[in-house]
């Protein structure tokens, strides 16, 4: 298995961060390697906006709900869909900017922002460094933008927080195989089995961690999805102009 | 530079493939880094479904819009929004789904959606191995979901061909950096020199490969939006049941 292979397959979020600071050039080589990642259409739809700043990070931690390792990882990054960026480019060619009112454009910035949040965890991990990514940012999407300066025709999607680790994660098993990979066309008939499969791997994972509140995946992912329902995402990021109602 | 950062920075798309196939062991581990990536409160609201079928391949060759690249490369990879599979895990529970109807929801799917096409690139491209992603599946999706079988509360979003490459494509310039990576906050008065820098960048490159009709980004970009605003996803996604009304 090659050096890239074995990162991917040992991917974990870290969360126990040192003082130690990122250097500049480490910051700069990450940076760049989601600079070069594909955008849908070559478009770059996508910007980020890299904090290093502590009390802008510890008003981030509050923000995402209460994350304390935004505030200890000296690096934090948002990634952000930037319709304003190309909105710029296209009216002044004299064009119509539509992109932003499409559920199309949403899908393909979005992707390209899950692109470029996973080029970032890549190469920050490949320098040895730990990181966490931070969807809790939707969380006060409104506060966030405010915060990083927005422009509108842009919307702070998700982060990421990196920093020298003390103590490296374990690694979280993952959905079975067969109710991931479909091969030809999808196959509901095995998802029953897969599921109850992991739902009994996550509760020994939990026990072998010493987490005795720990749950099952389906009852992890329902109470997940209650928490994760943040009701200001939609009008936020309407009022940013990025209506997709076409 | 390690071999991980280099492959990041080597990024690009091929579609000089040749007829060799790619290998049962090749394809296992490609889509088991994609299933170790990370996804939102480990929600796993994505699916692979891969296809080597050749009928099937040219046919989403002809739904991606006359795209002969997918018919030639020996395995295409769909990369699906899966709210079904997390809600069979939650129905389950006796709770009521109500993710896939948020926007948040769907910011959240498609983000991971994004974080496991690239973890698909960098696998596929670490074992030396040529990818395209495909945004074009979306231009028919009703026939893309229907040909793939998928369930309601899921989508095509995005997708990749891979196979070994009888020429490696050029590296297309990217974006100048001040108007990808805004430090502290967002910068919007760097905006108009970077463009047109990128604009005079990308008419040189298109001069280089001997593309005389090619055109500066922002005309590029405007004109990639009108080709690309495809009218049925909002339909047909909320046919799927991805109302995203809340």
């Amino acid at each position: 298995m090659n050096e890239t292979l074995c990162l991917l397959n040992s991917h974990r979020s870290d969360r126990a961060f040192s003082d130690e600071p990122v250097s500049d050039e480490a910051l700069d080589a990450i940076v760049e390697a989601a600079r070069r990642a594909p955008t849908s259409s070559n478009a770059h739809h996508v910007s980020l906006v890299v904090v290093r700043d502590a009390p802008k990070r510890a008003r981030i931690a509050e923000l995402a709900g209460g994350q304390p390792w935004i505030a200890k990882a000296p690096v934090f990054i948002a990634v952000i869909l930037d319709f304003y960026k190309t909105g710029v480019a296209v009216e002044a060619t004299g064009e119509k900017l539509e992109v932003h009112e499409t559920v199309e454009g949403l899908l393909a910035g979005v992707t390209d922002v899950g692109i470029a949040l996973a080029t970032l965890i890549s190469a920050a991990r490949s320098l040895g460094l730990g990181i966490v990514p931070i969807g809790g940012i939707r969380r006060s999407s409104q506060a966030m933008l405010n915060l990083l300066e927005l422009p509108t025709r842009s919307f702070p999607v998700v982060g990421i927080s990196i920093g020298h680790i003390v103590k490296a994660a374990l690694q979280k098993p993952r959905m079975p195989m067969k109710a991931f990979r479909h091969d030809e066309h999808y196959h509901t008939e095995v998802l029953q089995d897969a599921i109850a499969s992991y739902d009994a791997t996550l509760l020994d994972y939990w026990k072998g961690i010493g987490r005795t509140d720990g749950k099952s995946w389906s009852k992890n992912t329902a109470e997940a999805y209650k928490q994760m329902c943040f009701r200001d995402v939609k009008p936020v990021i309407a009022k940013q102009g990025l209506t997709h109602d076409k």
